[in-house]
């Protein structure tokens, strides 16, 4: 069995690294590549996918994980051996089913459609993306029929993302909470100026914004040696093995948050990533999970963390340092400042209450995208309508609307839900750090995050990609996924500050 | 016939996306990657390098070769479809002698010793370097016995950069040279006060020197929507297809040509990988041709356009916009001070009399070093006796000697004789173009090249990898590779700058 587990990871070896080549080819175009390379970068993607993709559906590969069955059937589930076998399966069995041209022409579109986006965004005109999208949901619609039958078209989107979770599960989750949401959000609206954000707008300069983001990733532990923090369009996470991490962030020049959460959202996802066991690189146990699992990384260091009174009680004198135009706020002003809840345009400027809104809009659009109940053209009217239904206010063009997010020029459909259910997760995370390590909000409030960070090593990084969302969440919180915890921090939380 | 070319471009197109991929790596390793990635893109180079060698030298290539060789004979042999053919054959005859885990070894060490080189560089202490030195030597010794049997065992690593051209050729180029070298280095030396460098010495900004040298790589033809200028540890250029070309260079704040004619230099290199005929994309004949031919180009714009007295009468303004500090200096003692002529230790810093004299001797001994008759170990002393032999100084510590060139620890070994090689052919073109273009110098001085550019792509660039040297030099200036028009340029143009 050793040879055979040997020449397994051999494949896999070269698996990986196609797929980390794709991604540094990925990060390149995002931040550094001329306008006119994206031609040649969407050939080189679409060429890399389809030898990963052909590498992975192997004949070899099948032979392998028939003959090392029983060998893994005799191990632990959780050891490193089995996992490897398990996860490799799933995604032999899942990537068989889909012709490699088909995987090369999705990667391609994908580049090109990103470069479309980019465009339409700037001009905010919808009409310059249209054809771009169509092409990527026709695709994307190619690659939900090789899984034909499904209960839902969108469930092969989702399992892309989430495996195992279907839209059927999130569905139920999402109908609990939303009630709940549209709850606070109306008492919220009632008292609206018990919250004031004027003090987080202003002038302020990139270079302060990214000097002081930089400390702040660092004191939370991103490794700079091992990573590097640039700008993009839409801020990302990269990497190309633990040991080489890319975040990017934008920066608003007239709104201090933007660039601030973006960056600790992205350092979370980073964390997750440079503390992905080092046995496993190169191997399919190597980096995260699933995108549930990644964003309850990001969104915990964003928001339990970064919005909390103790982070700032830390930080504060940093900030004037940093922002000396903000001499005369007071901490306490600022906290509330940056926990301003009203409904907004832009998701990734969203505060949490709010922010579970623009998620479920996003995830019931693309389920009636991809059933054919919406059509691509009638997009921006649909978005206008349906974001006037949910928060009560029309986006005054596309770019603000329906072209603002990244994922669909890249041809990831069926992410969106995954930031709520990471935010979700996030909360019984930090409920069962808290029981576990009673010291930690003491620990924030001294700007000491190490326990906090090994935590979350011990409990979600190791293992690495081994685990399911419900098959982690058993074992990092000793329950399934339960969206009550997170209403009840999220009713708290804003419950005092408006004084509900 | 049609379906077997079609059959061949489609493999070459894989072939090169993997090669242009590869290449996005590289750039990224120089420019941006954290120290912690080194291990990790080793083995994505190594892996990427693998499989684009498994493509070309599949049994399918050597099928639809033979199957092509017909029609190939049929055809004209300059034309596309013969020469495309004849390249690929070449290639794939020569790689076919290798095997493809040698191929990844190879790019393996030459990704972590471009690590172990910057490292020693910096602390300029040779033995932090021996050890990753010695193994690509060992493995370039490997693949240069696979071209056994040959007359030099330095001719297989020639070839790699300039194809048909070997040790006896470029020797015998370098032994009539040589001499005359010398001797107007001496005459030089007699009377070393006649140019004063002074007025270049100072205190430069980066931000002007980049500001500067990003107008003028504009204004010579560079196409910034189709490529980039960064910094790196070592000038550099790289493409990922035509229409993304990236070019770095290197500031010292204490002298001002070194960034100026690093980026005029790249740019000429630049500028034949922009000129690449499109309609070569994605098969073998696009980019350039071979290192020496590529030389001429950065060497042309460099030197011959760069350094001479119709270009400064340009851009003198420009430049004393830049740095008013040489507000005094008028345009002939610039002109005087860029080319001032005496022996110094940087190859890529010295001016164009010496720089041949630090070309034979990395010639002289990379073929000694692969002849055995030089150790690794013995390398700086070596490197410094034959410096004073050469040059009359002995560099003050290894940076200044034997570290101070990134060639080696990428396993490129035989390439710097090319530079010397499209130094002298540099002037041919010059010759040739002076006689097509009688109005060319003229143009230079009123900072018009676009004429200059277009006989270059006529003459060169359009051809793509078509041609040798030998076949190139033909076509181009109607005659074999000549040293004696080099070595006249230089005669007339120090010997005025000298009174000799």
């Amino acid at each position: 069995m050793e040879e055979k587990l040997r020449a397994l990871k051999d494949e896999l070896a070269v698996y990986m690294d196609l797929y980390y080549a794709s991604a540094v080819l990925g990060w390149d175009q995002e931040t550094n590549m001329p306008p006119g390379g994206a031609q040649a970068r969407a050939d080189q993607g679409a060429t890399l996918s389809e030898l990963a993709h052909r590498r992975i559906t192997d004949d070899k590969v099948g032979r392998l994980l028939d003959d090392l069955k029983a060998y893994e059937e005799s191990l632990d589930y959780d050891s490193d051996d089995a996992s490897l076998i398990r996860i490799t399966r799933r995604e032999y069995e899942k990537r068989v089913k889909v012709p490699a041209e088909l995987v090369a022409e999705i990667a391609r579109a994908g580049a090109l459609g990103i470069e479309a986006w980019k465009e339409a965004r700037t001009k905010s005109e919808f009409s310059l993306f249209e054809s771009a999208l169509q092409k990527l949901i026709d695709l994307k619609m190619q690659y939900a029929e090789c899984f034909a039958p499904y209960e839902n078209i969108y469930d092969p989107l989702l399992d892309e993302f989430e495996p195992g979770v279907d839209y059927a599960q999130i569905s139920a989750v999402f109908a609990g909470l939303k009630p709940e949401l549209v709850k606070l959000v109306a008492a919220i609206g009632e008292n609206l100026d018990a919250v004031d954000d004027g003090p987080v707008r202003g002038e302020f300069t990139d270079e302060s914004q990214m000097a002081f983001g930089r400390i702040i990733a660092k004191d939370l532990g991103f490794d700079f040696e091992r990573g590097r923090l640039d700008l993009s369009a839409h801020p990302f996470t990269t990497g190309f093995s633990h040991d080489d991490v890319r975040i990017t962030t934008r920066t608003l020049q007239d709104f201090l948050p933007s660039c601030l959460m973006s960056i600790i959202h992205e350092t979370g996802h980073a964390l997750y990533e440079q503390g992905s066991n080092p046995a496993y690189y190169r191997t399919i146990l190597a980096g995260g999970a699933s995108m549930a699992i990644h964003e309850s990384q990001s969104r915990f260091w964003e928001n339990i963390i970064g919005r909390s009174r103790p982070f700032w009680e830390h930080y504060h004198p940093l900030l004037i340092e940093h922002f000396p135009q903000l001499e005369g706020v007071d901490r306490e002003t600022f906290y509330r400042a940056i926990n301003k809840s009203y409904p907004s345009f832009i998701r990734v400027e969203a505060d949490e209450v709010t922010y579970g809104l623009h998620i479920i809009l996003r995830f019931e659009l693309e389920n009636d995208l991809f059933n054919g109940r919406v059509k691509v053209g009638e997009l921006p009217d649909v978005w206008n309508a349906r974001f006037e239904e949910y928060l009560g206010i029309v986006p005054p063009d596309d770019a603000m609307g329906v072209l603002q997010d990244v994922h669909w020029s890249q041809a990831l459909f069926g992410y969106f839900p995954d930031y709520l259910l990471g935010s979700i997760f996030s909360v019984q995370l930090w409920n069962k750090l808290k029981e576990e390590l009673p010291g930690a909000v003491d620990q924030v409030r001294a700007g000491k995050f190490d326990e906090i960070l090994g935590w979350h090593r011990q409990k979600v990084h190791r293992h690495g990609t081994k685990f399911t969302l419900p098959e982690l969440s058993e074992r990092a919180v000793g329950g399934p996924l339960d969206w009550q915890p997170y209403m009840n921090y999220l009713n708290a939380k804003f419950g005092e500050l408006y004084g509900l």
